[in-house]
């Protein structure tokens, strides 16, 4: 039976905003919906050692780079400064593994021009920080710039790919992707997280 | 000299999406703009275990409520379904006092409506997760049901409320009442993140 296990990666410096909607839907259905939850979250560092977010707080992993399994449901790269640096390199064949097994695969953020960077995302269609930074940071290995859809969030096969702002169209898109509840129920939490309770709702 | 540390309060399956906001602007502040920070961000909890979000991940508290210090610029109260259980009666002397000394105080979600239970918005205008759940929380300590305003978030005094959805709009009106800013800049993260970066620039 595959793992259903989500995995989220951190590096030092992530954005936090980027990763708390996708979560919370994915525990709430673990939590509320069902006896046995469809997907479970872990958080994957590149150490044990507590991983910190962009807003200061500190985040215990539930997995290193040397001790996450290799059979997961999903693989999420949560944006933040992290994907700057040398670090960054070892998340690449992680990734690339993912792929190769058919594997979901959102990225985020400076997560999504990092996908650019290791020539991931040459056969879909996706976004990011705008087509400059892909293009700045894919450099030679990004080839499919025609692919670049200027939208808040793409899911194209098993690749979703969003800018930092677009935290809530990411959630979205992998929950419709992984099938984690119906499109009503997935369309139902966008619509009150973005419009907000006192738009939808009057007294 | 008053300290500068801006302390959140998280109670176990705290509601992580509505605490980010408000802390990355706090820090990107703080490591991009100025030399000497204006806020610090400080994870105040019950005890110093970490503390599991509703979206399954843990935090490393910087304080205890028996270690966190008595001086605060700000207190922030992250909703959650911590604040069902009894361990929520603790933070009541806590907020107590800090609006006795005339601090800053936020509370968003079912942060909000601890406050109505404990009598802490019978002076000033607010809003919360509606006027039924501050009626059902409050009971005969909410006598101020006349100055609940059905909007996103509220502030007066020195206190801001706002509901589960509001998480933007609760940063950005602590911001403002903290003077994290300018009121330009202020409006600019909270519309780049409300309306997204596909909706405000064209490529």
């Amino acid at each position: 039976m595959a793992s259903n296990e989500i995995l989220y990666i951190l590096l030092p410096d992530f954005a936090s905003h980027e990763m708390v909607y996708l979560m919370e839907a994915i525990s709430s259905d673990e939590q509320q919906l069902k006896p046995n939850p469809k997907y479970i979250n872990k958080i994957v560092a590149p150490t044990m050692e507590p991983v910190t977010a962009i807003g200061g707080f500190r985040v215990l992993p539930d997995y290193s780079f040397e001790t996450m399994p290799h059979d997961f449901a999903a693989l999420v790269l949560i944006g933040g400064y992290g994907w700057l640096t040398p670090i960054a390199d070892m998340v690449a064949p992680i990734v690339r593994e993912a792929l190769d097994k058919g594997i979901t695969v959102g990225a985020i953020c400076n997560g999504a021009s990092f996908m650019a960077k290791c020539g991931f995302l040459n056969n879909v269609r996706h976004t990011g920080n705008g087509s400059d930074q892909l293009k700045l940071w894919g450099g030679e290995n990004y080839i499919n710039p025609d692919g670049y859809i200027h939208q808040q969030a793409v899911s194209d096969g098993k690749i979703v790919t969003a800018n930092g702002s677009a935290t809530l169209e990411f959630a979205k898109e992998l929950l419709l992707l992984l099938d984690n509840d119906t499109p009503e129920r997935i369309e139902m939490y966008y619509q009150f997280n973005k419009q907000g309770f006192c738009v939808l709702f009057s007294e």
